[in-house]
């Protein structure tokens, strides 16, 4: 089995030994994403990047482990392939920034 | 090489290509997650999950995408292991919230 | 009349005229507001505070409105007034934070 | 003097009794909005409007209130006139989208 989906599937024992699935539509995992996504930026507010690691580098780990934990929950439940999307992405990406 | 190092790989490529590291500094990686999961978010905007799914689709998959793509690279520019970090915070958010 | 309801009552104005209240429940107004701060906060991304000045004022401007107009519809439409609950978090705000 | 400006000389006579526009600088300011404009989305997560607001409308009084906060110092810093920007943004808005 690779990594990703053996992160997913520990998430959603996670979720499913307590019961929570119930709660968890796309449109509240998406504000999810957003809450945590703001609660890593409030690591970085009012200072500098290398201020912000020296001070508060345990909760910005934690954070962004809160932001992956819930976007690896939105993808398992639309049945989208995280290697997939990304690569995609990537490409799309590529296209609308040619290489100078 | 595991699937996440891999994507890693393919996100560190693209910038590298375009020498676009040189912007890539931590607290701006921060802004840039919080700048997609709320372009994620305008999928479900008025509208409930369902409608959003039947016409948003594409837009969701390409904006979880880009979530995903700015948080590997933050957690690739500060050295943490995602397997690691995420699997630590399942255990730690275990403890908070003890199965009943 | 004072300055902020005389701007709610263009804001609902315009609304009413639309028939777009059917739409605005607090929760998806929460999310607006959300969606149109990372607008905002796009106007920063990758650069400091002068350059988003010098390059994106225009947009910058348009952003913060839309923050307040979403802001101002929500404080209508949950019966608050904007002086007082402002007036009451900067006293709050004032004993979590006393003048040393 | 007219309501707004009355709240914006309290919003900045609290931050100069602290010395605190030293890191007001636009950029942070703007991160800030993004930051409480998730507390505010926090109070409405998992639940429908009418839950939130029978459980949680004491924090999101406070939250808006922090939004307001922040928008109205980022306005003052930038030496933008409140009612000026959103009544242009209303008309803009008009234009975008004419009455049917």
């Amino acid at each position: 089995m690779n990594d990703i989906q053996h992160l997913i599937n520990k998430i959603n024992k996670f979720r499913d030994e307590r019961n929570w699935r119930q709660y968890h539509n796309p449109k509240d995992l998406a504000i999810s994403i957003s809450i945590e996504a703001a609660e890593l930026l409030e690591g970085f507010q009012w200072i500098n990047s290398e201020e912000a690691l020296k001070t508060n580098k345990e909760n910005i780990r934690e954070e962004i482990a809160d932001v992956l934990i819930y976007s690896l929950m939105l993808c398992s439940d639309l049945g989208l392939d995280v290697k997939e999307i990304v690569e995609e992405k990537v490409v799309k990406n590529g296209r609308k920034y040619p290489i100078r």
